[in-house]
């Protein structure tokens, strides 16, 4: 990753408070929930050139996943106010870095304490990103032990809040490298296309583009979003629809999305060779980026 | 809770070392991976009158856990040594605290450093555990999602590894209690129990006694292991079954066991009151404690 100064707030949103933090240090007590139980929300958003990609569409999927884990509402002045200060440090303190990522988490706090509180930094793009959005990704398709469209009726499995319990997503990512693939690929126990572990897929057929709907299982994706407004807007139909492996492998392209992958082609499901258009993959990685 | 002086001490698997340090202080940054994705994994085990209850069960499990996730195996010196010290300074500060729990961890560390550590720390036990002791429970019962016996599969779920992503299983609780009951138990999208968020399930007929099997999709449990054991050695038939919810509707008695909680009644299933009696409660009870 490129050296840069990382910058840290820290939020107390009981005080309604914003303290800059020094990132280099120890500011969670081991009890805290998010380290004991991933108990806690985040969301990560890039920001290009100062201008931050999706910063609504962020926070509305940050309040409901606060609603989701019955953790109280997060206010919109004070989390806009921890983000202005750590992006502006960020870009005082680090001119040169023209494309970086902001996490907010917001954790249960101490348990026992029934004091939750968050905090703000900023995140590196990893260097292997730029090449993967070169190369093309190869992907396996793993399966996410449950069925599609099972979240409605079960709140308590959390499906689309976007919590800090990653270990299972962290699992199937390391699976995959050990197979040889560069990422995983969740698909429902019952055969539809769900998500990548930190990412959506949209897919493109003649001039359509299709992502798998959030009701099925998965976080409905700000940069997913983003790209199916700009591409409304010059005229492609842009849908919600249950996907299958055979419409992945029959589809024109197909795409990893995600804050800060931006969008990276996808290349190979597990043995079948996607198709790649240069001019296509052109055009929708540029839909992923507010410019 | 009881007022007691907390004990920590930070576990350094890569320099072999054991640094006892203030509970009240913060000892993990923001971006340590057991806060920024719940990626780690733990035990909490009980000591009674300074004797540690299924110590090796409990250390197994860990090793187990950490292969699941990948990370280095925990080595049994270092953590004993960790373990030990804990102890002997809680009692210590603590000569009136009987019964306590400790809880170790292992964290992947810090984002990018590629240097896992861990803690061992103090757990006080919840007041209200006597009262749902003498009381009895009432849970309700929800979909885990997931069909039974899928893990072997798909090792990428984690199933049977304790990990730190529980957000899913407190929301369980949550879901729970704000539907009256004491609890969650969860059972398999096709109908099987499987475990509570944090503890076991055994039930009893005709002097048998059943627990759902690890492979169909939970933790093996240290709790329930003992007291299968215990129960052998005075006659009674103990197996490993797949249990219906009519089949814990049909039992003479059934139970909540995990490290901290024993061995407790569970006395409501939804609308259906579960058998309760008063002397195999008292039996049962017995056999999850090492005397």
């Amino acid at each position: 990753m490129t050296s840069v100064q990382p910058v840290l707030a820290m939020v107390d949103p009981g005080a309604e408070r914003v303290s800059v933090a020094d990132a280099s240090a120890a500011h969670l007590r081991v009890d805290d929930l998010s380290a004991q139980r991933g108990d806690g929300i985040f969301e990560t958003m890039l920001v290009v050139e100062g201008l931050r990609q999706q910063e609504a569409w962020h926070f509305d999927r940050f309040v409901k996943s606060a609603r989701a884990l019955d953790l109280p509402e997060p206010g919109w002045q004070l989390w806009k106010s921890a983000l202005d200060t750590v992006i502006e440090d960020f870009r005082n303190a680090n001119p040169a870095a023209r494309v970086f990522g902001v996490r907010y988490v917001l954790s249960r706090g101490i348990d026992g304490a029934d004091r939750p509180h968050g905090w703000v930094s900023t995140v590196p793009i990893p260097d292997s990103y730029a090449a993967q959005a070169d190369a093309g990704l190869a992907v396996t398709g793993l399966d996410a032990g449950f069925d599609a469209y099972l979240g409605a009726a079960a709140p308590w499995l959390l499906q689309g809040a976007k919590t800090l319990s990653y270990a299972g997503r962290m699992a199937a990512t390391r699976y995959a490298k050990k197979g040889g693939f560069d990422e995983a690929l969740f698909f429902s126990h019952d055969g539809l296309a769900l998500e990548f572990p930190t990412a959506n897929l949209i897919v493109a057929r003649d001039r359509r583009l299709m992502t798998p709907a959030p009701e099925a299982g998965l976080l409905h994706g700000t940069t997913q979003r983003a790209i199916f407004l700009r591409a409304r807007a010059i005229g492609w139909a842009c849908d919600y629809v249950d996907l299958r492996r055979g419409d992945i492998e029959a589809a024109d392209g197909a795409w990893i999305v995600s804050s800060i992958r931006t969008a990276m082609p996808v290349i190979r499901l597990d043995d079948s060779e996607l198709a790649f258009d240069a001019e296509l993959n052109r055009e929708v990685r540029s839909l992923a980026l507010e410019h």
